[in-house]
């Protein structure tokens, strides 16, 4: 498509005032700023970082995240621990409870060489993992997913008889590998006092887990914790062993909401291009609707609604309280942020702007490549791949 | 992967009980039922069906909806009209505000034999349109989009001035083909005399503009409406030359709330497994969270709110208020809707569920294929390829 238009003589199709829109585009520079960030900040605990791979679901990020090419390594589907054991990651935790129909493709991957360890809460799922185990003369490697915050799944962490149970179930031909926990509340937390007491608290909920399993006299050698937000608020990691987090490598608004990240620290944005205007309305129309952005309103609870997304220039930079106010399917609609004074920036049909997604991970879905930027240069330095799919 | 499933003596992989999970479902039998209602309704009037593929964005599917192989279809994104070109539809209207600099795709596509036109609101797109058609010595067909009811883009259908000067514009070397709208207001109507009322809303701006256009001197022998809840709740077509709808395909939980369907006509659902309980809150946790569902949450403004979706048995039949109330990126949440005296149905780890999205376009654009059952068969009769992507 790009080879037709440049045939036409039309802006050249290796910057962004070429390529198809709308598109996703990565600003490599803030990657690399906000990886260094937080390998930064837990450098000195001596803790280690496994990062979330779902929200980039690309091996050309996820060289530039992990600590190896070999890992360590988060996913959320199998489909990405298969893609990234295929790109040569060894160490993989597939963070989602597993459903004992999944321990098939968990084996596959493991007899390919890839050590591949699931998460799960319930005696049910430590008794099939055991089982599988057997069957396949192979110890799956499993954690104890912990409640920290009544937000999802786990075990209560002082639930001493769950916890015990789970781990003598998996003795019986499994290993135990530890306990692991997310604070998916820290999410709606607002403020350094509270993101700080979220932390603390997924700290002590899997530190209070790995002391009844070992207090029972069975290992737990991983003390597993994770988020973005408690990432970067934690104070204290004695006794945790590895941090997971995975929207830290982009960032977006919903973080920079919560004070995790700055607006300037996000990384990815949407191309899109001017296709009409509603004078009457005070509307800009532009090519990026939900399917581009996603349905995320991840800030529509926060102190500042970003609507569907932040609007900023083509080199990134934000024109101020410039949102998409509303979206259909191929359709989003920009219009200065309500109540703010601001003025609607003059764009004419056809010119560019770029659009900071409320989640990385919702928007990148929409996504099956990257357009990566660095800094302000319009210049596309390379296209990656990104996968979807289960 | 399944392959290796049933290596292992699993579930067999051609039945609901054997496939991926989480994998988006659908069933043939309703569907067929779908088309054939709008279809039975339309035919008496008169007015041509060009549906739209921006739902289904699938092969398979538009050849079982399109009047015949070569169309006409609609279409949102350019990588649609190329997929369907490829499979051979020839008539195609791209219902999204053209941008100059996809006038390329456009044209090539016009090259190679598919009557493409286009959508526009503005003087200056027509110019742009009428110059690239010059050059390429190839009238470029387009469509003015007319604002019915406030909703997003559009010349106002009383606007003579706009309306004249964008006919003459094209009339410089593209070719005006007609109007079209597309009454976006009709998603929030509630009962049949409001919905009817957007469909007079929408037709008599189309028919209004037509007379406009022609009694300037303009040809206009297109007159286009279009939205689902409008086809099926307008009585009158008079001027009318076809009806553009799309998401009656496979209907979705927000056409429910509208009125447009039951829960029973809903076409497509999510098939997930259960992966762990949270007795103590009433949850039970299953594989499809909002990467499988989608962000959509369309019926949260409706009366009857399903979260991310109503959940029903494997056959398709809802348990009764059964939804998911919550959802992280792999983790849906199922419980009883709040406020409702229904009981958890009792669900085993393993246990598979199928779940009706609020909205099909958005939570089919979170697959990449369909598998296709029929009725309450478990039974998957083929896989379908869908696609993604601009």
């Amino acid at each position: 498509m790009e080879q037709a238009a440049a045939a036409r003589g039309e802006a050249r199709p290796d910057t962004l005032h070429g390529v198809d829109t709308p598109c996703l585009v990565l600003d490599v520079a803030r990657m690399e700023n906000n990886v260094a960030r937080l390998r930064g900040r837990l450098g000195p605990s001596g803790v280690s970082l496994r990062p979330h791979l779902k929200t980039a679901k690309s091996v050309e990020v996820a060289r530039r995240v992990m600590a190896s090419p070999a890992g360590p390594a988060t996913v959320s589907t199998l489909m990405e621990a298969e893609r990234f054991a295929a790109a040569g990651v060894r160490d993989i935790t597939y963070a989602v409870g597993i459903a004992p129909a999944k321990l098939g493709r968990v084996l596959d991957l493991r007899s390919r060489g890839a050590d591949v360890a699931v998460v799960l809460d319930t005696v049910e799922q430590a008794v099939a993992v055991a089982a599988a185990s057997r069957a396949a003369g192979d110890r799956i490697p499993a954690l104890i997913e912990v409640d920290c915050d009544g937000h999802r799944s786990g075990v209560l962490p002082g639930d001493v008889h769950g916890l015990v149970a789970i781990g003598r179930a998996l003795g019986e031909g499994a290993e135990l590998r530890g306990v692991m926990t997310h604070a998916g509340e820290s999410y709606s937390a607002r403020g350094p006092e509270a993101l700080r007491r979220c932390a603390e608290g997924e700290r002590r909920a899997v530190v209070d887990a790995a002391a009844i399993l070992r207090g029972a006299g069975l290992p737990c050698p991983v003390v597993s914790v994770g988020s973005t937000p408690t990432a970067f608020a934690a104070e204290d990691f004695t006794g945790v062993t590895e941090v997971r987090a995975g929207v830290f490598v982009f960032f977006d608004l919903v973080m920079a909401g919560i004070g995790a990240c700055t607006v300037g620290d996000v990384a990815v944005s949407v191309l899109a291009t001017v296709i009409g205007h509603r004078r009457d309305k005070g509307w800009i129309l532009v090519d990026a609707g939900w399917m581009a952005m996603s349905r995320d309103r991840g800030t529509s609870r926060q102190a500042v609604d970003q609507g569907y997304g932040l609007v900023c220039d083509i080199g990134g930079e934000p024109y101020g309280d410039l949102v998409v106010v509303d979206a259909n399917q191929e359709h989003g609609i920009v219009a200065v942020r309500p109540g703010s004074g601001g003025a609607l920036p003059d764009l004419a049909i056809g010119d560019r702007v770029r659009i900071l997604p409320n989640h990385a991970c919702a928007t990148g879905a929409q996504h099956r490549e990257y357009r990566v930027v660095r800094g302000a240069s319009p210049a596309v330095e390379a296209t990656w791949d990104r996968f979807g799919g289960w």
